[in-house]
């Protein structure tokens, strides 16, 4: 292991961090922002040397820009990280025992992060200020295409950490290479957490390798199913917003279940859809309901089952037919990633049962899944939406990056 | 994978259990817990025949027996598990946005958790009834001595299981094979959490091969920090109820850190040990404080440092020589396994420092390690002590055994 330097000097200073109080941490999320806006020029001109090299596909092109603009609103987010309760040192229990043995559970760090991220450089901001406020070190890998311009982030972050007598090692970045992210995800008894953003290959590449404990975040296969029962109005606001919104990100809709008894109202549901360019792979039932409505250049008949389980990212929707409630559920539960799912239903049993059996992060009812966020859940920032089961799930913010410990004070008790 | 077809059956099983209420839980695990007593001569017999190829090594014998008044005793447990709260439907978070979305997060089961043992035929109705009763379904895989019993005692469950029309599936035994437990730990999309007890061994095994999320448990190399101010009578106590009381179990002391201070005052300390029968494995300073006081026969000098991070499980314990709680905590960083560790101090300030730095599920100030169980903390009966951060930290009780997703309630609304 060529970094494990690297990964020793991240574990010591992450003890240090227990020293830092809030205060000091708040103040000095408030100095990078500082140091942000005034080092603007460095930035950018990091930023401009990658971007030169990113070639001309815009969406790749857009994520890697920064602008003077983006760079305030990043130094906002983190002067606004600064103004959120600390996540640690929360009691989670309170008990005295009979015998006067004080018990507490307690939030505390998890101790280092590491955070495996693509080409998005707003991300080692966001990645330092929510691991540096929950009193985690960090450890960055990120994008190749973007590492002149993490490299340039985090010295100015180490910049303000030495004035502040912190340990600059409580945030580092590793060389964006590919050895790099599987000596990250093998780091046993360095790395407390490993949590990985970014495309379904990574997060297949984490499974197989990761012998360090991982939080798999953002993959994301979402359905909404409209129920016999669905509200017209209120399933085509839930429709269009869910898939429309921001087709890009993880908790856009992927696929419409519509019931059998609503396929004449199908043309009336997803019209806003066709308007925005919405591309529908329907199943044959639909197909032939929406024939003649939607426009034919934007509808699709399903030819297989290899449409079902596409997370789009795109203007495009699986659209198929179910019978039932359970029906619904069934295919959700094949296909589904986790992460988010709704119901358009009028009946109350009937949200009550896909509440109970849909086994995801977040669970709707009469509402889009596109407010799978965690400053729309009223968590603060985040750093991600956890797919799976242990430890966090859906939006990840400073309290799901937080582990406890249990504190028992006594006073020379014994047990029997 | 040859065991795909019982992952299938438990994961459909599993899904079904959402819709068992509480109330019908609780009336199989007394219906189990009936059969059990009634069904002593099936078990016994099992029992006594896996018994007869064991050998004759004492402690392990021990372990593998069962007695009708052995069988009496997890009876009656898996009649208290029935008398326990729910962990199952708790509110976490209950909040309604400016927008009027009701959010609630709301504690579930896992779905399906695999538990890997070793020969101890109790384990088999523990793990069941703790399962049940938290909505999981659960896949088992026994030790191979005890397979027999475990066979026994499955049967009869699923007896009582179909007579509730429960889908027996809920709980399966797995072949006592070496290949059941590398396919269990790779059942990617059928196992939700894998939970391995047993050996060092075992656990490295599972690091290497898990790809399905897991809580190490069991490993406890455990200290008792004695501080330059420690009380002589509760360390003592402290020292003798965490070494001598059930040595073999994972919260049992393992070394003992004396400050340099209070070398003079380490033959009374652990005089209570001598009696017992404890050696100490003692640095070269505790060696020179303790010859002539403590039994020659029972004391040896530690000629290299792996002696330290010993787990003994036995009558034996180190005994270091520290100057300061900083080098204790730095000893116990090193060489500890963050299970439970120990201070015995009249100094609040080192008592603090020492709860603030060390890295550990349970960290005590003036009390024995012994107490780390799930039922000491009051939490219920245990299914494990997890020496990991990720989900349950210390004693894992019926609450630890569930994950939780968001419900969000709406009424149309769309996010902007």
């Amino acid at each position: 292991m060529t970094l494990t330097n690297t990964f020793k000097k991240v574990k010591a200073a992450s003890k240090t961090l227990a020293l830092v109080s809030d205060t000091v941490r708040n103040d000095i999320l408030n100095a990078v922002a500082d140091a942000i806006v005034a080092g603007k020029d460095t930035i950018l001109k990091a930023n401009a040397a990658d971007l030169e090299k990113a070639g001309k596909d815009y969406a790749f092109y857009d994520r890697l820009l920064l602008t003077p603009d983006r760079l305030d609103a990043i130094a906002a987010d983190m002067r606004h990280v600064a103004t959120l309760p600390s996540p640690l040192g929360r009691i989670l229990k309170d008990r005295t025992l009979d015998n006067g043995l004080h018990l507490r559970r307690v939030s505390v760090p998890f101790g280092v992060i590491g955070m495996i991220f693509e080409a998005r450089p707003n991300v080692t901001f966001d990645v330092f200020s929510l691991c540096f406020k929950s009193g985690n070190a960090a450890i960055l890998k990120g994008g190749k295409e973007a590492d002149g311009t993490n490299r340039a982030e985090v010295e100015l972050i180490h910049e303000v950490l030495r004035r502040y007598n912190v340990d600059p090692s409580v945030v580092e970045l590793l060389p964006a290479t590919h050895e790099a992210t599987g000596e990250l995800l093998t780091a046993v008894g360095y790395v407390d957490l490993c949590i990985p953003r970014g495309s379904k290959r990574l997060i297949s590449f984490v499974r197989d390798t990761a012998k360090v404990p991982v939080i798999e975040t953002g993959a994301g296969v979402v359905h909404c199913y409209f129920d016999e029962s669905g509200d017209m109005a209120k399933g085509q606001r839930i429709v269009d917003n869910a898939k429309t919104r921001r087709p890009t990100v993880c908790n856009a809709l992927d696929c419409l279940l519509v019931n059998r008894k609503r396929l004449a109202d199908l043309p009336q549901l997803v019209a806003p859809l066709a308007a925005k360019g919405v591309r529908l792979h329907a199943d044959a039932e639909a197909f032939e309901a929406l024939s003649g409505s939607y426009p034919e250049s934007l509808l699709e008949k399903v030819a297989d089952d290899n449409v079902w389980g596409t997370e789009w990212l795109s203007m495009q929707m699986g659209v198929r037919t179910v019978g039932t409630v359970d029906e619904a559920i069934a295919h959700i539960d094949k296909y589904g990633s986790g992460h988010s799912e709704s119901i358009v239903t009028e009946d109350k049993a009937a949200a009550r049962h896909f509440e109970d059996m849909v086994d995801a992060a977040c669970v709707y009812v009469n509402a889009p899944t596109s407010f799978t966020d965690g400053a729309q859940f009223g968590l603060g920032a985040e750093i991600g939406i956890s797919t799976q089961k242990l430890g966090a799930r859906g939006p990840m913010a400073l309290e799901e990056m937080t582990t406890y410990k249990w504190l028992i004070e006594g006073n020379g008790q014994i047990r029997k």
